[in-house]
Parts: structure tokens; C-alpha cells; sequence
């Protein structure tokens, strides 16, 4: 188990560290960094306390910055690295009909033209992967042509998918739906699939944990594009309704359980899996550090109590068809405690045991609420 | 059905002729009111074009103005009224955990004072129904006791109820989930009708169409609570997946018929059955004030379709088990296109037969292209 | 906790030892009783291993037998009483369309006679609770009068409830869908709750954890119930889809233990409570008696960690706006493995540490598997 | 529109004429078929007075005889064809946990065989398409293994695959859950298509409208499939919950014309397609040949609103960003009265014109409930 925690390696994303919120309300924090700098600082003290997250992940435009190698440069400085690019195109005017899929060609040219400059960033950050999630879609029948945007969306990759270096990764993410209410271009992981596939080697999947239709089976998912090798990447996160974007782990600790068995079943936490794994939450109302603290946590948590799965005596069981012996075994990886050797895996690297208690204990929050002050906080769309 | 035709009157929100969006962007469109007057003018010129929507609701703050009584002739003078009053207690800091149901009691006097505020407006408008929506609820468990919540949530109801005149209502709106992401403190029609049923006569139930889980029989709840007498309006809009706020009738028009069914089967169409019909909308990309032609349309053509149900063959089928016959009679009046009749109805009436089309041909939209430059446009917030 | 422990006491329904199955197929098992004794048999022998079950629920008419109070003493000689009866109403001829909702006069008053009947059995078995589900309602739009069938309801429920005695109750059960595939006479909660509460004290709601539309919050039905002290019982079990009927705690332990972390915060396992907690399953392919055991070993489970939560240091947190403190409070009570503790409260009381394997060891099932030879396995219908 | 029309046939199911119901109860009904010679008359009777339904599918074993050359000439006599062959791979004791996927490889043989046995009978009936839709899956986590299972599925089908000639189709239905309640081994379009694609061209899949989770978007996975040319058939019912089988249309009938209107952009119901149009319901406790009469009007009705949306109107809307007025177009034809236009294809083709009345008056369920005395009436198993 311990040897496989090692191999654990989280993504954070820019974002977390900013304001979120939903349509109705953003509330600000104090504390809240203006700059990417202060979002790769913030990262890093997640990674200095948790040994877990040594990349930061950037969107463009909101982590524009003139000289990215200078960034790369000053993440370095704080311990951490740059991590997966990902681009924007929903909060540009051009885009409200769509961004690849747009009726207009100058549109998805523009679109197309982003995601270019996307890979210069990663030319120079050093990042593998081109993450893409798209809004584009309708909220009427009748709005626009399901068939054609279709055949629009796979031309507009395969543009892109041309400027792909041979160390870079296309990542195409899918979601149910929103902002589109009635039909989304990429809703679902069989739509990811065929796109990716349509691409190439270099094009995988990313699965978001919140962009499912109610009932789903993730894991399943899980296991079968990793069955297919093209899972490219986890957006985590955790959700009762919608893409509620909670903690991950937070609304259903053994959903988590099941995808990170799934995962380690299918070799997905082998060093060479191509298989990246990154948070994508909002903390819209709780501590924006401890939230990405608690995350980095959980996703550890289940992933050590998912390796502690008595793998053999669960193959003797499913043979015999000995469905409540199967399930039992199961359960009791799940139903372990692992805080304890997790806390002593952490004191074996000179991380704190209770990484929580050290934030709080270390001041971080109070000199950043002093700190920033002035200026316009980070949220979506800066 | 001419005659239950016209005894429909639709409150239009007047937060719908400014911009919405979701949380990933607001689309800004031309044209759009900068003013509660501006508003007032948009939902006049639905009204003078489809004689169903003879009032406007308010919605406290964003329509604050210094002079209710001068507004109140303003709409006059334009031919329609004022209609609900909407309270709004998510939208200030204070709110981040909560308003009626907040653990601090300063901040549950807070949105009392200001629910009292509204009824101080509904005095000067002369309008009958405070709508409560709370976006109150927790993310997390563990966050709030849900119980705790309750309770104060009842005291705080009651301390509103109070100030409720003779002539005046509170009615309670519900939702599934959203900006609440765990827990809502009224998540569903049942809470609703416990709280009102608790306050007392002149407490009832606002039913959202949105503001269901998946898969809810809303028809049966028409049915339910009318047979309670606590079916106090509707907020119409339509939704494929959550609180998709898209124009009534648009996803699914068999089930607005099916509602609109229950709703005359009840009485709620009767001149005293103190069921108001509302909208409340998004229109995120599309035009507003077409939209919200479209909507009260959308509303009188399933009515006008619902009424030519032959309840007595359906009566005779159902009592002889003909489940098949007895759809059949259902299914024939919803099938029936009952546009024409509408058209003569209009035309009857001095309205235009095409009101779409009449707006378009109207230069109204053009006017106010041009004349309303400058200013900021109204949006949810101001 | 231990002393909560104790209070804890758990309804087997007889049925969950017979063989059942879905719409395509129900597989037998060897050793599946023949007989109502043979059934309390198999549920003595849950009880016998784990403490937790003393009562049996019989189900009218497939448990009938000519002499309750010889059966009362079988099951009293085998160390377990009668519990809650439970009347059936939808597998006769006459039920195709509804039994008191029915709009045969006729077969309203058998369905009501059949209740009386089953009081009469409770009068003699000593049963306090008669536990009403119904299949009522309907499957295509029209086929019935949703407002005139809520009026029949009402009538039946009054007439049946002025035959419960002083010392027993009627308990509704609501059910979201299944058989009725459009309209179902008893859907939510708020449903079953107007009519108990018209009919009086000794009518209560039962809360079947399987019953709900997707992304029910079932921890917040049980909160208000049990404010409204209108809570009467649960039918345990799980689900990912519908009603599914899995084994109470398999897919989401952690609901699980967040609905027992209300019930104990609403005085939901005092002795005088009035909350009857009973499972309600289907053993489809897994063993019956040990997916017995397990289902109440996780109910004991589940309650004892959350038994645990600290509430006065979650209590703090929630006041503070703390949301991750309050959160980690309430996760670290269900991170917690309490099953050396459950060992040890067993061998306290004489019980076999580990129940499951104790009834592996026992040789019970080679025992019914070699004697129960002949005769028709009881099922749905026998 | 007509011409449209008469390329429309329909693949009646011959165990929608037997009795069928839900886990609780099935409920017999007088003239039930006792053998498949009986089926295929009702489904006769269904073609002659709708001219929609020229076929009728066969599932096996329920449909066995000794003779299928004799078989399809009785069908022929009695002017209808036999359809698609349905294969079983859930009713038997060996598949209690799985078929093609079982863990025991004498299971998957004996599966596998199943389906060799059906070419055979494909070969003598000349039905193109072998429809294998499989109850595989698990109920608990764990029970399983998911990958392996997933390796043998595509195992199983390559070896099923090879059997299939130049003229036939392996046809793969999927399901989103039911009857296994965990995981389900061809869960959605995505794994359907990966396991088609993999086999070869003449593997396809086939949807059913009633096994997706709730909000999917189905016709998005018809533009999709059509769009791969991987679009073999349908299963048509519609739901309010899960897989309810009810009556095609029924539900939604708004749903019903978005898919046909998909399945016409995409040259569907062109008559070289491969899209073969079949029904799968239950009429539970409607009647049953009127029931699959209802059944093949509602397809061919919305069929018919959906071929008259002015799509160059429409696309001149969606090209210009007109959100509004292309959904108008769209729901202009939804809201169109075809049934006049209908009755008139019918009486041009010596058809009655209203089919439903025509069968009352035919006398033909009179006859078949005396005739069809004694014996043992079909059902699900028979």
C-alpha cells in the first residue's frame, strides 16, 4: 500500500484557489490571491503539507502572463511544478452559440487559434496535457443541428490535434450538461471516445467525477476506458445533484472507494499509466486552502484503504460465486481505518501528521488575509 | 374554453427582461432595461400584445426605488400592474450561511427586517403575495443541524406571518437543491406545506416547476396541495435536467398540459381560486422579451388544450377500466392544435393573431437598441 | 454508544427468507423455508447470532396461518416475538386497479376488510404497528383521477384507522414509483404525512429508505418526521437505481449513517421513540440468513459510529461558520472503525464476536438445505 | 411526408402479446395467446389494420418450435414476415450470475451455444438480425470483477460474431440498469459501440428508448450512432422512471419526435438504412393488441410531425444565431395536427382510417377470448 501512495500525485488546479460560486451568488474570501503567483503560492503550501500535489494546473486566459517561463521558474522556487493547460472558450462573447461546434467558421477559427496558443504555453510551461472542456451546446430542440456540430466538433479537434507535440496529450473532458440545458457536444464518455479515438495515440478522455447523469456507475466508466487506454485524466470532485463541485470524496467516500480500486485495478497508479489525476472543485463557501488540503486528503484516503482490497480472496469468492463473501471483502478494505499509517507515512517523509492541524497551526492563512489586500481577487473570468 | 381562456393572467418577473446566465458566464444583449422602469415598459409591451400578462412582480432589492406609489401609476399609465413582491436574502454577505435559518440571530433578524421591508412595499403597491425563495441549505454534512434549522426556520416564518395583512399572503417557495448543494431547508412541497400549514390561512405554496428531483410527478402535486387549499402559484419555466429556467412548455409541453390539467380539474382557473400563475425565467441567449411572449403563449396554448379534455368520456372510461380509452381522451385534446382558436380568440380581443410576429414587426426592440446606451443593464444583483 | 446499542432492535420481515427476484427471473435458493414457521426459524437464528433482531414481521396473507397465538409461542420458543403486520393489496385479480383507491365501491371495502382482518391478527399476535404500502396507481396519463382517487384514499385510511386499537398504529408507507408507472396514489412523503395526520395520534409514516426519486436527501425526511413526530418506522435497504432492495448500508454506507446520525439527534432510538426500525430486502442471488446478518450487523454498525460524532465540538464549528471543521468533526465519527468495539459489545453478551462466520460454522444452512425437501419454497404470492 | 411514411415498418414484438406485469404481480388477461402460432396472429391482426407492422420478432426460447419454415409460412398466410430473433440468456439457473460474461467458462459456452442456435434458427426464418440484449451484470460491489468481465463479454461476442453471415447483423442492446442492480456489463451506447466496433461491420447496436439514466439526451445518441453508422435498431417504449416499457409515445411524446426527427437527419428512414424500427413493451394491464395498435400510430404520427419541420427554414434560424425562431420551426411541426392527413394515407392504402375504432368494431378480441379457453397463456418464461 505504502509503495502505491508514493505513486500518488495530484494536480491542483489555479482556480481552486479563487472565488467560485454559483449563478446566484459569488462570495469573496479574505485572503484570496490576485495573481497566478498567489494561486501557485497557495498550491504550494497544499504540496509542502501534504507531499501530494507537486503541479499546479493553469487556465488560459485566466493565468495569462507574459513570461511563463519566469512562472515556471518561480512554481520551482516554491517546490512545485506547472502542470495541464487548460483552455477557455465560454466566456468570450464570440462563443454564446458554441466555440468548435459554432455555426460561424471565424468562431471556431478563433476557438481552434486559442487552443493553439494553449500549446505554445505548454511548449514553454512543459505541460503534457491540453485539457478541453467545452460549453458548447443548445438549450432549445430545434436551436442548432445536433449532426452538423458534430461533424464541425471533429473537424475543430483535428486541427488542433495537428499541433499536438509528440510529448503533449490532447484531453477531451465530457459533461452532462450546463451551461447547455438541452443538448451538450461532448455529454457523455462515449462521445469523448470516439472523438479521442477518431484523433489518434496522443488524444485520451478526461473524466470529471460530477459530470454524470444521476445513478451512473463511475467506476465502470473508469474500467472500461482504461480497458481501452484512453483515460487520459480525473477531474476530481464530488456532487449529491449536479456538478455540485464539492470536495471530493465529501458526498460519497465509497464512490471514491470504487474508483480509485478500479483505477489501481485497471493500472492506472503505475508511474507509466498516462493516467493523471487532478481536483477540479469550487470552494464556494468553505477555506479555499484546507479545502484543497482535505481533497488531496481524501483521494490518499481512499486510495490506500482501495489498495488494502484482499484482491486474492475476493477472486476466490467471485468464483464461487459467493456473492456476500465477495462483497465482504470488499468492504472491509473499505471500512479500515487507515489514518493512523497514513499519518506515519507522512512522518516517514517529514510531512505533518495531520496536515489540517499544521495549516492552522501555521499562520499561512492569517499573513495572506494581511497580505492582499487591495486589488481584485481571483474568480472565474480573471 | 374560451371562457376559462379568459380568466388567464400571467405575473411576468421583471428580473426576467435582464440579463441571466449561469455561473460560467452572463451574456449581456442589447437592448436590455437599465431600470425597474425598463423593465415595466418590456413586460407592458408583452402584455399589449397577447393580453395575458396584466402585471409585473418585483424583486426586492434589485427593483427598489424610492417612490412605490409613482411606479405603481408608471405601470398604470402603461396598462399593467404590480404584481408579486419577491424578497431576495442571498444575495448579501451576511447570507453566506444562511438567512431565516442562520446560527447567528442577528443575521435571522436581518432577513425578517427585510421580508417586513417588502410587506411595507406590498402596502404601497397594493400587492397580495410575498413570495419567500430561500436559497439557504448547507454543502456539506455536518455543515448545519438540519433539525436545529427547521425549527428556526418555523419561528422565523412566524415572525414574518405576523406582519402578513388581512388582504395579503405569504407564500413559500421549495426547491430540490441549488445554490444548496447538500441540504435545503425547504427541498420539497411537503416542508413547504408543514411550514404554511403551521403559520395559518393566509399561508400558501408556491410550486416552481424547476425545483423538483428527476422524475417528479408535478401534476400530482397540483393535485394534492389544491386539494389541501394550499396551492398558492406557480413559477412556470421548464427544465431537462435541474433548474434549467428555460421557457415553460419548451422541454416538455405534455407535461405543462398534464399540469395545466390538474390545475382546472381543481378549480385552481376559477376567478377565486387564488392560484397565481408567474413565470420565472432565464432567458440566457435568448431574446427576452420575444421569450417571454413565448412563454405566456406557450402557457395559454396548453390551457386552451387542457380545457378540451372530455372529462365525461374519460370519467366513463376510467370507470370500466379502459385504461387504453380513457388515454385516448386525454391524449386527443393535448393532440388537438388549437392554434387557430387562439388566433380568433386574439383577433376577438383587438390583439394581434401572431403575437411573435407582431412584436417583430413592431420596432420595439430596435427602439430600445438604440435609445438604452450607457447606464448599466440590469442583471440578477441589481 | 454501547448503551445506545442496546436500544437498538430490528424487524425481520418473513419475506426476506422466501425467495424473490425481478420481472425477469426469480432464482431458488436450496434450504428457502416452505412454511411461516420455517421462516421464523431462519430469522430466530439472526437473532440468536447477533442480538439485534427479536422480532419478526409477518406479511398478510402469505404468512395466514389458522392459529397466531400457536405461532406467537413457536417463535416465542425460539426467542423471538411477532412483529409488524403487513397487508397486500395488489396480488389479486381485483387490485389490477387500485384496492382503495379503486373506483369499484366493491373492491375498496374488500381492500378494507382485508385491513381489518389483518387487525384482527394483530389483536392476537400483539403487533402494535400495521404497515400499509400500497401499489395504487396508475400508469398512463388519464387512465385515473389523481384527486378523486386522493379522496378515496382518505376514506379508506378513516375507516380502516377507526379500527386500530388504543394501542396499536397505522403506518403509511410512501413509495416515488413501482408497480404504478405514471401516478402512484402514496408518492412522497408529504403525501403519506397529510394523511396521517388527518387521521390522528396512532397513525405515523413509514420511511422505506428505497423509495425516494434520485438525490433524495433521506436524512432530511427523517429530521422533519421526526419533528413533526410523525415518524414511525423505517424499511431498511439500499439502492443505486430505484428500489432496488439491496442490503441496508451496501451502497452507500455513509447515507446510511448520516440517516442514523438524524435519528439519534431526534430522539429516534429512545425506548419510547415510536421509530420501529425493520428491514425490508430482497435477497435475489446472495444467501437469505446471512444477508440477514448483515444487513442489521451494518444497521448496528452505522449507528454506532454515528454515535460517535462529537455533536458539542461540531456544534462549535457550525456556529463559527467553520465548514470544514464541522464537517471533519462529522467525517471522523464515520472514518472511525468501530467493529473491534461491536466484537467486544457481542462477546459481552454472549454473542459470537464475528456473527457471520459464526453462522458459517454453525452448520444451520447445511441443516435447511438437507431437511427442507419437498413442498413449494415460499416466495412473493405464497 | 407520405413518401416518408411509407417506408416506416415496424418490428412488433411477439411477447407483447403475452402476459407480462412487474416483480409484484402479472396479471392475466382473457385471449392471451397460449402459442407463438397465436402471437403471430395478434401481430397480424395489428399489420392488417395499420399497414405499420409487416413483421414480428421472436424471442427464444419463449418462441421454440420444431418447424420455423412451417412457422414462417403461417406468418406468411397470414400476410406478415418473421423479424428479428431475440436470444435468452436470463431465464435459465445457470445464468444466475452472468452469461457471456460468467465466470465459469462452461456458462459462457453454454451461452455462446444459445446464440449458435439462434443463427440457426435465423437461417431458416431469414430474419437478418440476432438481438442479443443480456441481464449480465452484478448487484453488489465486489461481486465481480469488471474488467474481466468486460474481456470475456468481448471474448463471447467475437466467438458468437463468427457465426453471423454476410447477410446477418449481431445486434447489441444496452441497458443502464435492471435486473442488475450494481453494475451492469453493457450499460450504455459507449460500451455497446466500443464491443460493435471491435466485432465488424455487421455489428450494430440497438437502443432502446427506455434504458438510459434520467435526462439523457437520447436523441443526441441517435444522431451520434447514425453519424458512426453503427445506429442497427430500436427498441421502442417510453418511461416516466426507469425501464417502465410503456407504451411508445406515451410519456413523452415530445421526446418521440426529437428521436424521429434525429433518425430522419440522418437518413434513418432511408430504405437502405440498416435501421430496423422495433417495439419492446409490456401492456401490463392495458389491452394488448390495441396497445400495439396505439403503439405503431404514435411512432408513425410522430414520424409524420417530425418529417414536416421546414429544416431550411430552421437551419436559416440556427445560422443566424435566431435561437427562438429555430425552435419555433421545430415546434411548429410538433404542434401540427397530422391525424386528418393520417386518415387519409390510411383510407388511400384501403386501410381503416382510425385503426383503434376498427378493431373494437372487428370482433376479433370477442372471438379470440372464446377461443383461446384452456391451455397455458404465454408470459414472460413461456
Amino acid at each position: 500500500m505504502e509503495r502505491l501512495l508514493d505513486n500518488l500525485s495530484i494536480d491542483l488546479p489555479s482556480w481552486a484557489f479563487g472565488n467560485s460560486g454559483t449563478r446566484f451568488k459569488v462570495f469573496p474570501a479574505s485572503g484570496t490571491p490576485r495573481t497566478v503567483e498567489e494561486k501557485i503560492a497557495d498550491a504550494a503550501a497544499v504540496h509542502r503539507l501534504t507531499g501530494l500535489a507537486p503541479t499546479v494546473a493553469l487556465h488560459i486566459p485566466w493565468d495569462t502572463v507574459a513570461d511563463y517561463r519566469a512562472l515556471g521558474t518561480y512554481a520551482e522556487d516554491l517546490g512545485i511544478g506547472l502542470g495541464t493547460i487548460n483552455s477557455n472558450t465560454f466566456q468570450d462573447e464570440d462563443y454564446k452559440f458554441g466555440s468548435l461546434t459554432n455555426v460561424e467558421k471565424k468562431v471556431r477559427q478563433k476557438a481552434i487559434d486559442h487552443h493553439l496558443e494553449c500549446i505554445e504555453v505548454m511548449n514553454v510551461t512543459g505541460s503534457r496535457d491540453l485539457k478541453i472542456w467545452l460549453a458548447d451546446g443548445t438549450n432549445y430542440p430545434g436551436q442548432g443541428d445536433i449532426r452538423w456540430r458534430q461533424d464541425r466538433l471533429s473537424e475543430s479537434l483535428a486541427t488542433i490535434y495537428q499541433h499536438i507535440g509528440a510529448d503533449q496529450r490532447l484531453v477531451l473532458e465530457y459533461k452532462f450538461f450546463e451551461p447547455a440545458m438541452y443538448m451538450t457536444d461532448v455529454p457523455d464518455w462515449g462521445s469523448a471516445y470516439v472523438h479521442v479515438a477518431a484523433l489518434g495515440e496522443r488524444a485520451v478522455v478526461c473524466l470529471d467525477t460530477g459530470h454524470h447523469a444521476p445513478g451512473t456507475n463511475i467506476e465502470f466508466i473508469v474500467a472500461q476506458l482504461l480497458r481501452l487506454r484512453k483515460l487520459g485524466s480525473f477531474d476530481f470532485n464530488s456532487r449529491f445533484y449536479a456538478d455540485d463541485d464539492l470536495i471530493v470524496g465529501a458526498a460519497d467516500p465509497f464512490q471514491l472507494f470504487r474508483i480509485l480500486f478500479e483505477v489501481i485495478r485497471g493500472g492506472g497508479l503505475a508511474p507509466d499509466s498516462g493516467v493523471a489525476l487532478m481536483l477540479d472543485q469550487c470552494h464556494n463557501i468553505e477555506a479555499k486552502i484546507p479545502g484543497q488540503i482535505r481533497s488531496v486528503l481524501n483521494v490518499q484516503e481512499m486510495t490506500a484503504r482501495a489498495a488494502l482490497v484482499d484482491t486474492e480472496a475476493m477472486a476466490v469468492a467471485q468464483e464461487s460465486g459467493d456473492v456476500l463473501g465477495a462483497n465482504a471483502v470488499f468492504m472491509d478494505a473499505f471500512y479500515t481505518d487507515v489514518r493512523p499509517r497514513l499519518a506515519r507515512w507522512r512522518a516517514d517523509r517529514g510531512l505533518p501528521e495531520d496536515p489540517m492541524a499544521a495549516f492552522a497551526r501555521s499562520g499561512y492563512q492569517r499573513q495572506i488575509d494581511a497580505e492582499r489586500c487591495g486589488g481584485t481577487q481571483s474568480g472565474w473570468g480573471a
